[in-house]
């Protein structure tokens, strides 16, 4: 996947480097390469059972605007490059969008090659393995803008037909792993009100969260139980440990407070009917207000002026968008998907649903790469 | 473990067969070879992170009966067996007790060597790849008696300072596998009344299941959440599917027969709840009248005669001896254990605490295989 998109990258003539957790970066030049890139991008990375769209539709569409501008024969006043972040979905390493994080200085280096993977490999060894350990350093340079094009990943635009998404703002979502410590006996003479099952234990926080998603339903709350591994598992034993990764979520970001802090009255209560110990071992936040929003206006602006009609939505998903806008302004435009269903081999988004976002894209970027105010330096 | 067994057996002038899912017999030759034999015996795996006593007592009793017998020049009139049986515990191939069940006619040889673990090995390949995939069948042939000793795994022994359990009933058991169908889907924007998450699914379950334990408890029932295992069970996506194990079980059939019938309510309430589907994969029962009065009358009459003090109680766990009952006359001697705990790493027996129970096992052998009643054929 990454050989194929590098491969493509040195056909349309780009520079191709790649940093320290692996993040690829196609660069353009401009005709001032002292100015910081007007950069796009997404991932390519996707879930078990995921679709073929998620991101890659983001990392293709910035290929596709550099080959536009390349038969266009265009060259924009700022470089402009594709950025392709890794381990966007975290499917096989925690946390998710560690690479944008750690282009955004959220996680050292270091930590981000610590990181292990229930199979046991490092995802250091394992970028190593595949060539992808690059030398360039993770962060540490400007951008002047970062624009990520993506699915909607919900049905909103579908059911209105409406091709482009102008992603105002995003959930405030705050996430949890949640260790869980009980111990082993036999599930037969072992009495009741002595046992300290961990499986149990772990059970009762994804019901607990599941429970406070549906309380805030009617307001577009979400909570999620994501994953549950107990050990040993296994007939005829209780479990010694079990460990929980879930999160809530809310547009408003004081509703996703209340939320956050049900599932904790939910870890203390379950541990005291479960008997077990239990410790957060890791906690997330992603704030909602995310993008500049100079870029969103941006955006808005150029849909209006190609005659593209276009709906305001806030981002429910977690996005590297949401990293990078640490260190740089940041906007992001949603393309529909049929029904919403995205995480699910059934995701599909057609070529004539995705132009008219690819066209919002390339004009808002060449905009902002050609503006004569705001001439950041690139190092 | 099993070459060391089988050393010791051969040292001890036996000889070894194993069967075709890889039960070892080690047989002491009768002064009547055509008189079936009156066997012990237990098994030699354990859990993870279980113990060194489970099972193990049972085999090594045997061992030392024949030794004894060995040391005092005696031949009984009919031949005398140690059983070792195939994976009782079901730490890596479910069921458990499939060696003794196999050899009693429950499940096929097929069947048996078809078992898949979590790893996706086989259950005959790998008993061929450690070398006891034997060559003589699974059961078929009559057993005179069954005499099975083992660690209580429960507190009463141990707290009443009493030596030996003469085992009168079992408990009857309900166990479960549940198959649980949702259907992926993101974290993020799906909304909670669409989502089929197989884990919320599941994890409704082993609350339930605990619930229905803890409503039981003051009757000594007993109710387990075992093991749960959902896919992809990642972080951002929600699952779908996911297989539950758990089991129901009390003294008193007809409470145990209520408890299955709560559970069996509470797939149908988690199924409705989480939007998934869910299927009973496999069921299975143990019936508390197991034990042969006249086996268990000769545990006792042999205690008394022998001067050792014992107390009457019923089986909590799951044992081979449940299934070679079903073909033979069977009882259980059970001996003391710290504080019950067991499939635990502190799982702790002395031969102090065993000895009572391993010379009313050699007694109660010896004047089952000498008696000169009931001579039936071994073929």
């Amino acid at each position: 996947m990454r050989d194929q998109f590098r491969s493509w990258c040195l056909d349309a003539g780009l520079t191709v480097t790649i940093d320290a957790v692996g993040n690829m970066f196609a660069h353009r030049r401009g005709t001032n390469e002292d100015l910081a890139p007007v950069v796009m991008g997404s991932h390519l990375d996707t879930q078990f059972n995921g679709g073929r769209f998620d991101g890659i539709v983001g990392v293709l569409a910035g290929l596709e605007v550099m080959r536009t501008l390349n038969d266009a024969g265009v060259t924009t006043r700022r470089p402009l490059e594709i950025a392709m972040w890794t381990n966007e979905e975290g499917a096989r390493f925690s946390p998710p969008m560690i690479g944008s994080a750690a282009f955004a200085g959220v996680h050292s280096v270091e930590w981000v090659h610590a990181r292990t993977a229930d199979d046991g490999a490092t995802f250091g060894a394992e970028l190593e393995r595949v060539g992808y350990k690059g030398d360039v350093p993770a962060g540490g340079r400007a951008l002047d803008a970062y624009f990520e094009l993506h699915i909607e990943q919900g049905p909103e635009l579908d059911a209105r037909s409406i091709p482009v998404g102008v992603v105002t703002h995003g959930y405030s979502v705050h996430g949890f792993i949640v260790d869980i410590t009980g111990e082993t006996a036999h599930t037969g003479p072992w009495p009741m009100e002595l046992r300290k099952n961990a499986l149990v234990g772990g059970a009762m926080l994804c019901v607990a969260i599941n429970e406070i998603g549906l309380r805030y339903a009617s307001t577009e709350g979400k909570a999620t139980a994501a994953r549950l591994v107990a050990w040993p598992n296994k007939p005829g034993i209780l479990s010694e440990t079990a460990q929980f990764t879930g999160d809530v979520r809310h547009p408003d970001p004081s509703a996703a407070d209340a939320m956050r802090d049900e599932f904790l009255e939910a870890i203390k209560d379950a541990a005291a009917r479960s008997h077990c110990e239990m410790r957060i071992a890791d906690q997330w936040h992603w704030g909602a207000d995310i993008f500049d929003q100079e870029l969103v206006s941006l955006v808005r602006t150029t849909a209006k002026r190609l005659e593209i009609p276009t709906f305001e939505l806030p981002s429910q998903a977690g996005h590297d968008a949401y990293h990078v806008a640490k260190v740089a302004p940041t906007a992001m435009i949603f393309t529909p998907c049929r029904g919403g269903i995205t995480h699910n081999n059934h995701e599909l988004t057609t070529l004539d649903e995705t132009l008219p976002g690819l066209r919002v894209l390339l004009n808002a970027v060449v905009a902002r790469a050609d503006r004569l105010t705001g001439g950041s330096s690139r190092a």
